[in-house]
């Protein structure tokens, strides 16, 4: 009994310390553990799961959009990474160094991969000759590490799990276009699989990718305000094919350098899972990435036909949705709270009055509402109810954006904002110069998060300095 | 016109030079590519996508026996690689070491994973206390790296992917179980999938994995006579748990060790394939691993309604299986050569005529067999011959094996059929002392594969030392 105690023990209250209400959630919901390696954590079986449905969305994402996967390898030589200058510099402070292999010291160092842009534009150079050579539209799914000091599972580890996609194409236009495209992917897949509405912007110079001549992300808005980059995608111009010596010849015959981009996105994005839709009682998980939609739990199941009955429900609702059932000796609430915190999007209940009537009780994790619903008429309720849900979740992340959202016209109002209502998107004008972006940081603690696609004119001159002003950006506390 | 010849030139012939064959084939499908780092590939589109279906396959039959999928990190710290005894012995001269994060000295060396049995136990001692968490049965899919002196692509390189099974459970009844069950699931796989007959056995005591107690193995003959290690399952007993201080409470209230397997199966299998079913043309591929099952190549596409024709005919293939049209400007001779490099199972060619005929051929890769199928048959005959080539390749790779299985009663009948016969499977009788396992294999270079399940009496005695034989043994000369 120690045990089950230890898993309905309460978890921090999000408004006492929203930073110990995550650590609790990844740990008490079985998401991951820690190791005695710093910031390299262990993915458990949940955890992974929801990884999993992610993956198997995207990549069918990224496919119907022409790509194909690949795999570079792990390491990448000193002499390689320094070819780019930008890029290096970017990366060298913060990557693992392989110096011996077995007990012999390498003649190079070899670097484990921060990023594979190095790797990808030594593999063109071997294979691209010819206009009928491009496009090249790769992805792969690995692991990546950046040595960071500070870090936190999901948000910021020194080895992380991600997709990277890496493109090249003869012109400038069609890679703009390309990294577009999957911004849009992106934007789409956050919105309509994990229900996180997210703006989409170009990041400011002073924060673009180290080697890119523009970075695109989309941001998300977290629970207590503060935002997070959960996507970005960058176009290279013709720098890294300059750099490794790249060339194609051209319908014309003529040697030319190509474009190419990048694009990202990781297992961050569980991160802003539960920090967009978590609650004081665990996880909520959106129904297409939830590693279970519909727990079935049978109510009184030392009774007789209670647990065959659940047990064939069970079996008939995996034929159109993620259904397990519970028929552990735990009780009904120990299950009913176990539930809640694994944020499976809705329970079933089934006893011997409900098998007598014909019918179950469903509750939703994220309202609680309780729905009486006939058994035969399941195949239509479920999926309605994930999709409501969905929609639900969908909304209440918008509305809470919505309501830390501050449209502010200068320092002054910036610093009001965020002491009358807390941390959230600033919306407010810039000049562009990378001084003024330096001065609202300090004065007032936000900093640039993009300039976001959607402009809005919330005033005519800088926050900051007062000149005419270049863009509308939107600022904010990061993750 | 240069690009295009390349991709036609002939690949050395498999008698002339068979490993100089196989590298070729390699390069000339486009499976991978080498990079500046000496054993380590890049895995290109084609490769990936083979390696892609064998995952989901795989992936398939683990979750269908239970197993959950889970991601430990990549990185083991030297400490806790020293902890099992015999594992650390086994490993430690060919690992990777991390010994700078960023530009600073790591206090403890890290060690890029070789294996993970030690982050497993780590994370085992962390969440097993009671009877009622056994057992786990966990996989994960990931790149491993091994410090290799040669290496070949596929076969043997510094980084690899692989899965790596491992479970624990309450008895040693239970894990040996288990052990046999994902041999079993491996040979189904190779055989029913990659259509490689496989022989399933025990490893002798010296070829065991570091650490175990005992190891399994599913060995397959290639086509040159030498033998593949295709894949391992390995049963610890409770070392490990005694090394990591790994203990439950059981239903009686008492303390105890439980007991852990691992297994895992590599991209290695990729090669296997390669060299089990491949030929002087190139690749040929088991339709259930084929990134592409059928090639249409319309042939005359310039005359009006040919394209259209093939176009609309892939779609509706694509209903059934994996189809794929050609519509370049390359003729159709040099498209037939290269999905015959490529290994694809059926090339669908329709023409004029054919459409006129509402018929079209089927080409099979295996046979050559040509084929004159009615448009509204292709539902029912392209199935059933993708299963009559997989039928004919494992068909085939079977009765090769059996040509090349010399069953010998002395060294020097060993050594004779070596000669007369050259490589093959040598089933010969052992008497378990590891002395005359040297013996035999300083005296005819054939080691031991396996103490093969289905065990043959080829003799009374040890073919070394002629003292009664306890084991028939499957000798070979091994990749």
């Amino acid at each position: 009994m120690a045990d089950q105690k230890k898993l309905v023990e309460e978890i921090t209250s999000m408004r006492e310390d929203f930073a110990q209400w995550y650590t609790d959630v990844v740990k008490k919901a079985e998401l991951v553990e820690y190791t005695s390696v710093k910031g390299c954590m262990v993915i458990r079986p949940y955890g992974y799961a929801i990884w999993e449905h992610m993956q198997r969305i995207l990549d069918g994402m990224f496919k119907a959009t022409g790509h194909e996967n690949v795999c570079m390898p792990l390491f990448i030589p000193e002499s390689l990474l320094q070819k780019e200058k930008d890029h290096v510099k970017g990366f060298a402070p913060e990557v693992a160094w392989v110096t011996h292999g077995g007990s012999e010291e390498l003649e190079e160092r070899l670097c484990v991969r921060p990023t594979s842009e190095t790797l990808f534009c030594e593999h063109y150079a071997h294979i691209i000759q010819s206009h009928r050579d491009l496009p090249k539209l790769y992805n792969q799914w690995v692991n990546i590490v950046r040595w960071e000091k500070t870090t936190r599972p999901f948000l910021r580890s020194r080895e992380f799990l991600w997709q990277e996609g890496h493109t090249i194409h003869a012109t400038a236009t069609e890679a703009i276009e390309e990294t577009e495209r999957m911004l849009d992917v992106y934007a789409r897949f956050c919105e309509e699989a994990l229900a996180i509405p997210v703006i989409k912007g170009k990041k400011t110079e002073s924060d673009k990718f180290a080697g890119a001549e523009a970075t695109y992300a989309i941001e998300a808005l977290m629970h207590d305000g503060k935002a997070l980059q959960a996507g970005t995608s960058h176009y290279f111009g013709d720098g890294f094919a300059r750099a490794f010596d790249i060339q194609y010849t051209s319908r014309e015959n003529k040697l030319e350098y190509p474009h190419q981009t990048s694009w990202g996105v990781t297992t961050r994005l569980i991160g802003a899972v539960i920090m967009t839709h978590g609650d004081d009682n665990g996880l909520v998980l959106p129904p297409a990435v939830a590693p279970v939609q519909v727990a079935v739990v049978p109510i009184a199941s030392h009774k007789p036909g209670v647990l065959e009955a659940a047990r064939a429900l069970t079996e008939r609702l995996n034929g159109f949705c993620r259904a397990k059932m519970d028929d552990s000796d735990n009780s009904p609430g120990w299950k009913f709270a176990q539930y809640e915190m694994k944020g499976v999007p809705l329970r079933l209940e089934l006893g011997p009055k409900d098998i007598e009537q014909n019918q179950c009780v469903l509750v939703r994790r994220d309202t609680r509402e309780k729905l009486f619903v006939p058994l035969d008429q399941l195949e239509e309720t479920i999926p309605a109810q994930l999709k409501a849900l969905h929609d639900g979740l969908f909304q209440r992340a918008l509305d809470n954006r919505g309501r830390h959202t501050y449209r502010c016209a200068s320092i002054g109002e910036i610093k009001r904002a965020r002491e009358e209502k807390g941390d959230g998107f600033v919306y407010a004008m810039w000049c562009g110069e990378e001084a003024c972006e330096d001065s609202v940081k300090e004065a007032t603690g936000v900093g640039s998060r993009c300039m976001p696609f959607d402009q809005e004119k919330t005033s005519d001159v800088c926050v900051c300095c007062g000149k005419p002003a270049e863009h509308m950006v939107c600022w904010a506390v990061a993750y």
